[in-house]
Parts: structure tokens; C-alpha cells; sequence
């Protein structure tokens, strides 16, 4: 009976099982992770400010924290978007399927030490490659916290082989493009910058690109 | 057959779909952003303080940081209850519907740097019109939102035409009070500052002044 | 018909109604703000300690630091119990009654500017001043809120009366209270302190002390 | 009547009874706390790095802060996941319910503090028995909560005996193993360290030890 002390029971089967819960602290992780983003960009110091000219000029030193700044913002939503797609398809969640996510979710608090590392040191090759890890983590967890649901049959049956096609083209798809820009480093740090946010702002806006669709 | 993979089929389709997550993620930015804001209050460093009287002239000091926190505190108030307003019309979402709302709460993210700016260059046109801009932003990116979601069903049909037409009205009156406003700069920024503040109260109080109620 | 735009209808009646949205936007800023007291206080810093002694003498320098933290987590607690207990009641929101509560936010926003000058000054009228008319403006805005809502029946109408009457206690009873405790400052604000932290307790314990139940 | 003011009705009976916005709160706070882990990762300067030689090593100096990083975040996830596990066996809350998780969450909002104690103070047993404390008033208080819910008959009565059983056991086990890894610091608190994040890692991954898994 239920309210016998069951000796077999174990803790774990018991714990961590709410998708609502997890979706509260995602939300809760991204929003003040966009939010402090913003702390990259200094507003300037009041001694420094004479004049208008002043702050202009000052305002275009900002550019390189912007820019980083930008791309971040696209790396959480984009992100967030596929964690949202992942969990909306979720029929039950259990206590291994969270503890992935909270990997995932500590991946997503490192977005802006990595981001105002690379704002400060935007010609360092070790700046992008470990704003780069952050991005390969973030997508291989995902994709580590689907198998994982797909094998212990989180997902509605029906379901699971086609979301299961899709989110691996995407992760492989779009991990590849994040490679490949990131190797661009060899010659130029600011050429990987670059491709990173394009690829981000493909996967953002979506553009009807019958080739980049495949990706 | 749902569980044969399917070729035809895009990942986009799937992704991004939960109005429940896009308000959890939009309360957790704009609940961070107001938070946020009191940062650009500090608290008297504890060397320049040896009475009360050095205390109330300090805090006196803080009157220009104040009048800016309040302000924008009823911009991020305005346009929290403008988009909770436009989700809450919604009959369901898209990806696409959700990037154009990331793309506001980006704007959103950035009113702390916007107010913190204008508190130390309260005299600094540039600061001003920084800050109009992104006001701006945040008002077009919404119309933007709206007009997409008409256009692609997501609203109730019977509702679209009355939800546009007061959507439309609103935020175009809120937009050409504000560049009036910001006009005002040509003069004196102080004007600028205090016009949005009116603007804003009016919003927020929404008196019953005809002419006021029409725009 | 509601497809026809009707000119009549005003934005203000559709605008900001949702009782989930506000609880959302509450609970993140009362978790912001109860979270951003702690970097009140300061973990030492590295050159002032050489030795364990150094690092007990500089935790023990942070006492008044900690004190001012545990009453401001007491407030923080004790409103967002009461705005709770509000918005449970609540049958329906409309955009004036939001308004008002973006209000009590705004001065819940404000409590760790008030900890902190309070924890730096806490031999100060001033500050003490300061912190009580921040608790001054959250109940009277809360009771401002429910005066409001009752009149504006957004109460369940066979609840209202005995709500009205249990609110008005309540608040009315502690704000005395702190009123009391406030005017200690007049012999030494650390009595005001002390008197505070105790009315807080009694409030966040409960205890059944039949006098104190009256409040 | 319901609607006749009733001088025997308490406020406390009606206040503060949502489990739904306790969670909201806790995710937030957690939210937060998690985030702010990451700001104990200081960017290295810009004047201290000329060079990618530089930027290597700094980031290399920066791996006792890493540390304490991913133990802090190990110990705010173990917690929220026991949390979470706890209120998703609530039938119903009450005042005083809140209140004791109020308590909980208030040692969460210290776990920023304690880790960056302890992170700067790495070799110092003051800091590492402060970082102890802080978990086992969290493990206790969440005790405390489940046996107040228990007594208040808060958890639906078939399950309450299990759930106690599975609960204790828990607590116990886990804050038994902390004690001993705490006392470690007799030798050295980097063994200490390391026995406190392996013992997390336990509870994270819930490997299938026999022996483990019967604390």
C-alpha cells in the first residue's frame, strides 16, 4: 500500500520530473542572461564626456562591444527557441532528462563571460575559440538531452523518429557552419566574428534559401 | 506516416510555437530591466558622507538619476503591458511571430544602457536622441509584431480589424508625441526629458482628456 | 460586429488585464531584488587578509551589512506575501488596477538602494527616514490597490467585504507599527532598527500573542 | 455570511497559499543566483594581456574560480531539484509553509556570497566552513518544510509516510557526507573541496553504486 515506507523505492524515481518547473528556471536563466549582456556595454565615464563630439566618439568605441553584443543576443535566443521546441514536444520529463538540461542551462550562464571576453579581446584567437566551445556545448547538450528522451521514451512515440530527424539536421547542420567560421580565425578573428553572425542571423530570420534550408 | 521521417518537412515549422514561453522569458527580461534600472542610483560613497546634512545634500544629487529611473521605469511599465496586451490577443504563435518579439525584448534589454547614459549626460543631445531611438524601436518593432501576426492568422479573425485599429492608432500617437518630444532638444534637452515624462504619465494614468484618449 | 473597427472602443479597455502576466512580472523582480541584496555584501577583498583571523575579523565587520540584508529579505517577503495573497483573490484584472501594482513594483525595485544606504549610514536619520518611507509607500500603494479593485469589483462581490476588512486591519495595524519603531530614531536609529527587525519577525512568524493578532 | 466582516477570520488563514507563485518566485531566485555565479569569473583586464600567451595563462589563473563555479552551481541545481521534487507533492500550501521555504530561499540568495568567499579564499577553513553552513541550512530547512507539511497534512495522506521516508533518508544521507567532507579541512581544504563537489557529482549523475545510492 502507498502509505507503507517502501524500501525499494528510490529517491531519484520520484524527483525533478516537472517540464513547467524547468521551463520557469530556463526562462528565468536566458532573461537574465540577455539582461546582463548588456553590462559589456560600459555607459562612458563622466570625465571623459567634455562635449557632444565627445560622447559620439566615444559611443563608436562602444562598436566592438555592440557587435559581440548582437551576437550573443541571437546565440540565447537561438538557443532558447530550440530548447523551448525540445521541451514543448516533451510528453514527461524525469531526473536524468533535467540534470542534461541543467547542463545545458550552465553553458548558458557562461554566454556572457564569453561574450565580454571576446568584446575586450576581439583579435584573440583564444577569446573565439573559447566563445566558440561555449556555442559547440550548448548545441551538443541539446542534442546529448534529446537522445537521451528519445531512448527513454519521453517523446510521443509517434513522434520521436521525426523530431528526431530534424533536430539532428539541425544540430550537425548548424555545428558544421560554427566550425567552419570558427577556423576562419587562422586568418583573421574578425572574419570569424563575422561569419558567426551571419550564420546566427540565417538561423534567426530564416531566409528562403532553398541551400542554407538544407543545413 | 507522423513517425517516418519526412523529408518535406522543416524544422522551423516545429520551432518556437509556445505564447507561455515567450511571456515567461519577456516577464523574466523586463522583471531583470526594471530591477537593473536602481543600479544607476548609487548609494553615496561612505568617505563623502560625515553628516546628515552631507547625507540629504548627497542624496539631493541623485535628483537628475531619479527623475531618469522613473522615467524609464514607466517606458518598460508602458510597453510590458503593450505586448502582454498583444499576447494576450493571440491565438497561437510561430517562430517567426517569436523572433520579431525577441527582437523588441533586445530593445528592451537595452533601456538600462539608454537610462544610465541619459542620467550622466542629461544636457547631451546625443544622449537624448539615443534614448528617443530606442523608444522608437521598441513602438515600431511592436507594429511590426502586430502586423505580422495579422497578416499570418494568428489572432482571432473576427478580432483582427478592431485589435488593428486601435493597435495602429496607439502606437502611432505614442510615436509622434514622443518625436515631438524629442524634438524639443533643439531647445534644451530638460524640455525633452520633461515632455516624455508627461507623455509617459499619460499613458500610464491615462486621464479621461478627449483630445488626449484619441491619439 | 467585432470585425467592424468600432471607434468607440477605447485601447485602455483591452490593454493590460492578465492576473498570470503581473504575478510573472512580480515574481521576477521580488526574485531580482531579494537576490541583488546580497552584493551588499562585500566578500572581502584579497589584500586586506593575510591569515583565518583576518578573514573572521572581516566577516564580523559585516554584521550591520547582514543585519540590514535580513530585515530587507523580510520585507521583500512580507509584501510578496501580501501582493500573493491580493492577486489570489483577485476574479479579474484591468489596466488601472495593473498600473497601480507596477506602482507597489516600482517601490519594491527601490528596496535595495534603500539596504544599502541604510547598511552604509546606519547611524543616519536620514537613511532610517528613507527606508521607512519606502515600506510607508509599499503597504499604503498595496491598500491603494485593493481600495481600487473593490470598488472597481474585480473581487468576488460575496468575498470583498470580509477581504476589505481583513486588508485594512492588516495594513493600517503595521503600518503603525513601523510608524512606532520609525520614530526610535529620535533616541537612536539603531532601536529603529531593532524595533523594525522585530514588527518584521512577528509579522513573518506569526506568533500567537493574542495583542500583536489585533495589529 | 461570507460577505458580513468575521472578527474571528485571521488574515494569516487566507495569506499566502499559492503554490504556483512560490515556484515562480524560487525559479527566479535560482534563476538569478545561477547567473550571478558567473560574475565571480572576472574578464581578465585589458591592460594585463598583451599578448594570446597572456590571455592563456590569466584564464588559467581564473580555474579556482571555475571551480567553485561549477560546485556552486551543482549545489544550486541538487537544490532546486529537491525543491522542486517537494512542491510537486504539495496538495496545498499555507502561510506558514511559505514562510519556512521563504527561509530556504533566503539561504539560496547567500550561495552567490559563499562561493566567491570561498573561490578568493580557497586555502582558508573560515571560507570553507562558511560555504558548509550554507548548504546544510539549505538541507535542513527543506527538512523542516517537508515535516511542518507533513504535520499540517499539506501532502496527500496516502503517499505522506513514503515520501518521509524517501526524504529523510535523503537529507540525512546527503548532509552526513557533507559533514565528513567539511572535516576534511583538518588536513586541507582543497581535499574538502574536492570531496564536496565529488559528493554532488554523485547526487547529479546518480550513478549505480549500491552503496551510494542507499544514502
Amino acid at each position: 500500500m502507498a502509505n507503507v515506507p517502501n524500501r525499494q523505492r528510490d529517491y531519484n524515481e520520484v524527483a525533478g520530473s516537472s517540464i513547467h518547473r524547468l521551463a520557469g528556471l530556463a526562462d528565468g536563466i536566458f532573461a537574465v542572461g540577455m539582461t546582463l549582456l548588456v553590462l559589456g556595454l560600459a555607459v562612458p565615464a563622466m570625465d571623459t564626456v567634455k562635449s557632444e563630439g565627445d560622447l559620439l566618439r566615444q559611443l563608436g568605441g562602444l562598436l566592438p562591444a555592440v557587435v559581440t553584443y548582437f551576437m550573443s543576443f541571437l546565440t540565447l535566443g537561438i538557443f532558447w527557441v530550440a530548447q523551448q521546441t525540445q521541451l514543448g514536444r516533451l510528453e514527461r520529463a524525469n531526473r536524468n532528462f533535467t540534470w542534461i538540461h541543467l547542463g545545458f542551462l550552465l553553458a548558458v550562464t557562461l554566454i556572457p563571460f564569453s561574450t565580454l571576453l571576446l568584446a575586450r579581446f576581439h583579435w584573440s584567437r583564444v577569446a573565439l575559440v573559447e566563445y566558440w566551445l561555449n556555442i559547440f556545448v550548448l548545441g551538443s547538450v541539446l542534442l546529448v538531452a534529446f537522445e537521451y528522451g528519445a531512448r527513454a521514451k519521453l517523446f510521443p512515440e509517434a513522434d520521436t523518429a521525426s523530431i528526431a530527424h530534424l533536430t539532428r539536421r539541425r544540430v550537425i547542420g548548424a555545428q558544421t557552419l560554427y566550425l567552419l567560421g570558427m577556423l576562419l580565425c587562422i586568418f583573421d578573428t574578425h572574419w570569424s566574428i563575422a561569419a558567426i553572425v551571419a550564420i546566427q542571423l540565417n538561423y534567426a530570420i530564416a531566409p528562403r534559401i532553398p541551400l542554407l534550408r538544407r543545413l
